[in-house]
């Protein structure tokens, strides 16, 4: 039935997984519906409706057992494994995502990164050497990678994101504040710190 | 009956903001509910439904006018009007965000940025001085500035919140990859790139 549950859905799972991941490590076991509804801003009708696509996790009356429901998301999430990611740019926002250690513990691993800056071809952080663009799609097609975040100037992002396409790239997770157009058969994601910010200002 | 319109929605409206401000920008004029909802990955039926709370914005038949439905989101969301940001935490995604042209573009001009590095105290960004953080209350209320913008590491992530909901901060975006609180009548929203891989691993 995974191939009806509406993109709109999947988007909010990641979500839920988080909130649920978050109150584990405060210690809670069990929550209901309407406490997480709470939580996220939504309505406990929403995220029963929302997680009936792939099943039933609660019991009417007894809530969700959190740890419980934490491996359901994460297998249906494919959460359950570990990503292997590459980076393009390595500026500020590459920098700070080579540094962030919530990626990897979280599943998703930056084993590439890539820049059009000869001075920072060959640095290394950690384990990750810095290539040049022109290796990408060898380095790509050679370690089988999928996922890949694009965090260069918007005037290179699109031909930064088609490259990445040509390379088997199947995800695209793109900071540049500009939109990149993909093929069907590729993911897109974008961080806009606008749209967040606008969600906040409704209410202003 | 802006009140009744859930949060979830609200969180939609700057997503098909920015896709019809795209849509302007090359040129269309018109798009139906179908062609929108396929370029987002959602249903005619939920753009439709969405839209609803706020008024009647399209013809049956006749599709939406591209530049009138972005003048009544703009409204809806208060993105017709400039707003100021505070920053705290300029290290590398705050640095990117200074930077970014995207933000002031788009109505979310940073006017006032803070570091605990007394390195980076009095620097400059374009119009943007760099505040140590025990200013950070006497600016933010001398200012009137109602958003903020926390680039923190996750230990300082909510002492700064709190320090921001004590100088009169009713918006948080927090980039920081850890959950922070805020009380009731601040809106918090988070930054979070595990959320949008996940997405994208699903469909892996």
């Amino acid at each position: 039935m995974d191939t009806r549950v509406p993109n709109i859905v999947v988007g909010r799972l990641p979500i839920y997984l988080r909130s649920l991941e978050h109150l584990a490590e405060q210690g809670h076991g069990i929550i209901s519906s309407h406490q997480l509804a709470a939580l996220l801003g939504t309505s406990a009708a929403q995220i029963r409706k929302d997680l009936s696509h792939f099943g039933e996790f609660g019991k009417q009356g007894t809530g969700y057992h959190i740890p419980y429901l934490i491996v359901q998301l994460k297998r249906i999430l494919k959460a359950d494994q570990e990503w292997e990611v590459a980076l393009v740019g390595v500026g500020d926002i590459g920098h700070a995502l080579l540094r962030n250690r919530d990626l990897p513990r979280r599943g998703f691993r930056i084993v590439a990164a890539f820049d059009s800056d000869r001075d920072k071809v060959g640095t290394r952080f950690g384990q990750v050497t810095v290539h040049e663009l022109e290796q990408l799609a060898q380095v790509i097609q050679g370690q089988g990678i999928q996922l890949a975040i694009v965090a260069v100037p918007p005037a290179a992002a699109q031909t930064v994101t088609d490259a990445l396409v040509a390379a088997g790239i199947r995800g695209v997770l793109n900071y540049s504040p500009i939109a990149v157009s993909v093929p069907d058969h590729v993911r897109l994601q974008q961080i806009d710190p606008v749209t967040h910010l606008q969600h906040m200002t409704y209410y202003g």
